[in-house]
């Protein structure tokens, strides 16, 4: 892939998720230059390539731009990916499997092209366009349909030998508890996830307790339904969310005494419910700094921060990625080495 | 304490524990020049440094060299530490607060010290030593009286912004659970450390849980007697050590899903009990790969291992620190920025 050599000097970054395509365009100095949303109707597999490749078009066409003016292209995707190589190993979501798409998209557009796990590559851009200011060691949870961290240590990011580090989603925390997708039992991702809270909710409402979100059609009960339940005072959902919380506060204080960063940056579809995902978080954390000193100093009061909804943390990743994928000669700072030195 | 030039060829490695200093000397290429070892007696503080400094005289004497001899010298303490200047902020267990030892060694022997908590420079010291072969990402976790790991991250030791990175004796396991020393309840540290085996035991056979552990005599009951007695077959115990063998089975999995290193080396007072530690831990990580596909992966069989008994790992770890402290014309790859480069 490093043979090809973008000849503008627009970066392209596209957030590909289950249900859209983010594209950002910026300059070499990262300062926004257009983009576009593309909803994908739940298209995967080489289709959804198509839809990729259409997004950025079009985002080059509304900016007045072609794809001559491109220097590099990031793509962050929810799923594993071998970065060398810019294939996708596994995006479940996306239905990609051994799939290819950074040379598809070399090709197509002529510019090298970087392709990263998304989750990964918000974390980089976060500490790359200096977001949280001077930190350079940062872990960023996204908590969603999964859970998963990515993680910034003096301003490298870290993916660890198999490019498991930070699938914390998969960590049983107890030997009890639901069933998780991955095959073991009380995993976070299980407690804490988009579908295990909303799983949580429907299963104590088909037991007989009493919620408002039992008056909702069929289909509907998802974790923003729960989260607003809550935030109107519904006693089960509080609970739900309050359970959820209890158990990211846990993975929270675990990721303050392993990798011990400056922040831990909350994200993610069920994060922007706001208070009602903070607030039963910073709860159970006032508990661990009550109860110990060393938990005090470990989590201080600036540790945790909910990433603001408009921060597009996806597609400056991405547009991250793409600047990690200019030659040498551009850029002092290839990501995975030295994300945050611009 | 840069201004502090060593003269001689010789490295000093001192690691200074609770009951015993031990002193190794090698040459530059890190080849065993001599040693010594010395019991406290419990002794603390300003005592203790006077036992530290006649160790350190002693192996020079016995291996036909003098202060003058020496290039650099390396501390070990099972407590925090400011690397930076030396100085020890909190060792209970020596009676070491605010206590600056390396410039008090520095002025008796005339070279520079470095000071590192011993767990870290124990895993630096196995990495740096090459002595698990070209492993640059590697967690040594101890467990003994306290729980903690040393983290080398491709090379680098991994220290964390508070200097709390690997802290994971203090991470609740569950809400309920035994107190801890800390003030949490359910930590690691709480459930599987040498004082808390102990304590489980007893409180169980004061509860009249028949055991042979009921026979020994008072205030012989520790750690290392219920992994005896567990070697012996007695139940209590083996339920015992196998509860806290799983705590630390979802540990080692934390610790692969965030770290993802190459190793996750065990090591000790606790992990000298040899199989009847390491079987329950084998177990547990057995059902989870059993469980999962993604856990398999990430907790590939030659993940754990077992540090040998003579492997002296805190000496040798004081050794590499000793290393770092040379100047950087000496070394190319001074320890917390490049451990593994010899």
């Amino acid at each position: 892939m490093s043979a090809v050599v973008g000849s503008g000097g627009i970066l392209a970054g596209l957030d590909v998720g289950g249900t859209k395509i983010a594209v950002l365009l910026s300059d070499l100095e990262m300062r926004a230059r257009g983009g576009a949303s593309v909803a994908t109707g739940g298209a995967g597999g080489a289709r959804l390539v198509g839809l990729v490749v259409d997004a950025l078009d079009r985002a080059l066409t509304h900016a007045g731009l072609a794809a001559a003016d491109l220097a590099a292209i990031g793509v962050g995707v929810p799923g594993r990916v071998d970065t060398a190589t810019g294939t996708v190993s596994s995006a479940v979501n996306l239905g990609w499997v051994d799939f290819a798409v950074g040379s598809r998209l070399e090709a197509r557009f002529g510019a090298p092209v970087r392709v990263e796990n998304d989750v990964r590559a918000a974390a980089a851009g976060l500490v790359h366009r200096r977001a949280l200011g001077d930190v350079r060691d940062l872990a960023y949870l996204s908590v969603g349909t999964g859970i998963a961290a990515g993680v910034v240590l003096d301003g490298r990011l870290h993916r660890g030998i198999h490019g498991l580090a930070g699938e914390i989603g998969h960590v049983a925390f107890s030997r009890e508890g639901p069933r998780c997708t991955c095959g073991l039992t009380g995993c976070l991702e299980a407690l804490a996830s988009g579908p295990a809270i909303a799983r949580a909710a429907a299963e104590r409402i088909a037991g007989g307790e009493p919620s408002s979100l039992g008056a909702l059609p069929p289909g509907t009960l998802d974790a923003v339904a729960v989260h607003e339940a809550a935030a109107g005072g519904d006693r089960l959902a509080l609970d739900v969310v309050n359970r959820a919380g209890v158990a990211l506060a846990r993975a929270i204080h675990w990721i303050a005494m392993t990798y011990d960063v400056r922040r831990i940056v909350l994200g993610g579809g069920v994060a922007s419910a706001g208070p009602t995902f903070l607030e039963p978080i910073t709860a159970e954390l006032d508990r661990f700094r009550a109860a110990s000193t060393l938990a005090s100093e470990a989590l201080p009061r600036d540790l945790v921060e909910l990433l603001p909804r408009d921060a597009a943390a996806g597609a400056w990743g991405a547009i991250t990625l793409a600047h990690a994928a200019l030659p040498p000669r551009a850029t002092p700072s290839p990501i995975g080495r030295e994300v945050a030195d611009a």
